[in-house]
């Protein structure tokens, strides 16, 4: 082997003559705390008594297989077969998990093969099904996109309908990073409808209806909104008459809906309600009024109980767009080919599970289930530990996998800590967050990372990880943290 | 159920309001003939005997899956037990199976699991190893990025690089479209060099420093030097001589080089020499004058022997690269959060296959060297009808999987196909490839859509299709096809 050429000296390179919108995108998800996370990692491997914690904790991402959630037997007895389908016929599985790989593997032909570009036409077809019974209103498998998980979805929408600095996105604020981070790589305008935090989370129509009056006072061509649902970070669920509210303003304005739903499975109180399904029952009352929106629907294998992040299945619904607007989404997709073609089984397997009768139904439903009811474990617990801190409040989720407590810190409460924040020039939240995973290794998010009410600081948190140490040490910290920086009285 | 929806009436919605770089992008290989291709062959599903064909020939697009190529054993055994660890110690598979499939999971936990945004260590690590290997130069791993196949790495180095107008991309004609489609989509301009077809579609380093010139004086500024070695469409080899002859260029006008290599493992005639073993061996030479090269290289599982196209799989190598530029990249990665951790788990399969003395040697040894010879006999076989043909000429590829006959048709000697061309406005090339479809089934794209020197005329077709039937075929339409449309002496 003859030596090694490592990068010496810039001529030319420089930040500055960098694409300034992909340098201006911001995700805090896999941010600077994560990274710094990553670092303490190896230092552990290396040195384990380096530290005063174990191990990194990483509450930061929605990685269920990362902790310690099993994946779904369905799910990988299927998967295995496509890949090596020599398992056929040897006895290894039950009979309805052959007949499914058989199914998938005919309309597939091989998981190595491109398939269309918009997915396979078999998956799309189930998919298609699976809204059909999911909301009672007909779906066409020629508005399915199946994609390498949500997020190439949103990137699509985003770059299809981005024009410049005049065009504006409505966005939740708080909101998951996503998509600010594609309004940004597009060069576009994000526009903020702020969630009430003193009323769950909610969301209000009024006050989204008077930012697009406003921004197109402003010359801004709004062009899409924003729904999460479940919400991310903020684990709310909309309520249909919100949902209707909404889709007025989208139909009196001509605005596209994005409805990202992929927390859809991950309900804890409540009931999930689509907004396709709301908006055909506008459409059924008054079709005249909202013949002309246009949603698209998002959903992934990544979150609900599969929880197969690493395998990027998803999809999206195109409800009511013209049919050059698909071609132009076609387009796009074709440039890379196709998704990958395990993420569109994988969709078909979790759209479609066994059925009652069939040989995998009773695993599979206790799985499932298991999986739902120690997420709402979890989520519980850590709920509590949150209502037991010193100036912090906190909402229960109604869904989704996160928890997003607001630290009522303030300057006159807490002068060290904002003199800290001013000098590093971070938000207030981020030295929490920061303090956080330097004493105890749980890495979280700021609040800041996903948007909030200026002078407002929060954490954003999953609670997949196991076990209940974790919650105590943070419990611990946390006294730690207001004892020392909160003035006495 | 109730009443279906659809769409209706556009009241807003135009494609003046999209996006135009979107909008400009084009990508022939999967555009209007294959997408033709697709409604003959539902015809076909309905109605068998509608046309004078049984199925079409999808020699439109490299994956060799769809058609007859099976995959590796060694790929699949132990894809099926990351899926399914269940399969392990059950006496099903071979020990050196067992042991990278406990291997791969020690590092990735999960499949389920996403991945670090630049992928699994370990994975990194096996890539940084075979490229020692390759080349003789040591490796970095912190430098390696796994990708969703080599489409995604030549996305984010477009994307990053892209300032506007003003920024230029040296690509070769033909070209794989790819380039000129990213390039679009960022508003980017292309520069482009031509291959010389008369000399077995050399490049001519010389050209290209003529071209950076001109393009420099018109204030363009030239980011980045594409090289795609195997050539797709072409088939060329680029020579060492001529590797040096292009790095030369790069380290006098400070231009970044994208060495797109996912066809290094198919070669007919001839030696694959990376530009990176070339560049450390000029860094040997004369470190000063080439310290400061910049060199993308990328590699796929899509091609070579695997062709495993729908699994995704790929990765970069970022040689000479400052770290800011890494860390923009990184961003861009962590935004889709990581790339298909099985298409990961492929890459490592794919440059660490088993040794001798291993179990599953063998094997992979025939498996690979079987796609490899049937694959020659069928270029062959192809190569061998177009020198037959009339007005046909074609170089014999040394590489790829593709053949890019010239059709040497001339307005005074054709002048109705070129009457049909002009009224219909598309290219000579396009009326020849529908109406090979139409009548023969057989789907290829013509040479416009890669790019070719004006007036000559060209089909990109693959080599993948088993069986002599459809190359008959071929042969017979063109009999015809010259005989309606050429000028009788």
């Amino acid at each position: 082997m003859r030596r090694q050429f490592l990068y010496n000296q810039i001529r030319r390179l420089s930040l500055a003559e960098l694409n300034q919108n992909v340098l201006n995108a911001k995700y805090a998800v896999r941010g600077s705390i994560p990274i710094r996370a990553d670092e303490l990692s190896e230092q552990l491997k290396k040195d384990p008594k380096s530290l005063p914690f174990k191990k990194i904790i990483y509450a930061n991402i929605g990685n269920p297989q990362q902790l310690d959630q099993k994946p779904l037997t369905w799910f990988r007895e299927v998967l295995s077969v496509l890949q090596n389908p020599n398992l056929l016929d040897k006895g290894i599985y039950k009979r309805d998990v052959e007949e499914r790989a058989r199914r998938l593997l005919n309309d597939v032909k091989s998981l190595g093969a491109y398939s269309n570009s918009s997915g396979s036409a078999y998956v799309r077809k189930t998919v298609a099904r699976f809204m059909d019974e999911r909301d009672g209103f007909k779906s066409d498998p020629a508005n399915i996109f199946l994609t390498n998980g949500a997020s190439t979805s949103v990137s699509y929408l985003i770059d299809v309908l981005s024009t410049g600095k005049k065009s504006g996105f409505l966005i939740p604020i708080p909101q998951y990073p996503l998509y600010t981070a594609s309004i940004s790589l597009n060069g576009a305008t994000p526009l903020f409808y702020y969630l009430n935090e003193s009323n769950e989370w909610s969301t209000d129509p009024k006050q989204i209806k008077n930012i697009v009056v406003k921004a197109e006072s402003e010359g801004i061509d709004v062009k899409a909104l924003v729904v999460i649902n479940p919400g991310n970070p903020t684990g709310a669920l909309l309520s249909a008459e919100d949902i209707a509210g909404i889709i007025d303003v989208a139909a009196q304005h001509d605005i596209i809906l994005i409805a990202d739903e992929v927390y859809q499975n991950n309900i804890f109180q409540g009931e999930f309600v689509s907004v396709k399904k709301v908006l055909c029952e506008l459409l059924e009352k008054d079709y005249e009024k909202y013949k002309h929106v246009k949603l698209a629907s998002l959903n992934s294998t990544s979150k609900g109980f599969s929880g197969e992040c690493g395998q990027r299945g998803g999809y999206m619904e195109l409800f009511g767009f013209p049919a050059f607007f698909k071609d132009v989404i076609f387009k796009l997709a074709s440039i890379n080919l196709c998704s990958v073609v395990s993420g569109q089984a994988l969709v078909d397997l979790l759209v479609n599970p066994p059925q009652e009768g069939e040989p995998s139904y009773e695993l599979y439903e206790k799985e499932s289930a298991d999986v739902h009811s120690t997420l709402e474990q979890r989520a519980n617990a850590l709920f509590s530990a949150f209502k037991e801190m010193e100036d912090v409040s906190c909402n229960m989720p109604m869904g989704a996998m996160y928890l997003f407590p607001r630290l009522h810190f303030t300057e006159s409460e807490y002068p060290e800590l904002f003199k800290i924040a001013e000098t590093k020039e971070v938000p207030v939240d981020e030295i929490y967050c920061l303090e956080l995973l330097e004493k105890t290794g749980i890495c979280t998010v700021p609040g800041s990372g996903f948007g909030q009410v200026p002078g407002t600081y929060h954490v954003r948190t999953t609670f997949l990880a196991p076990g209940s140490d974790w919650v105590t040490s943070w419990t611990d910290f946390h006294k730690k943290f207001v004892n020392h920086y909160k003035i006495k009285k």
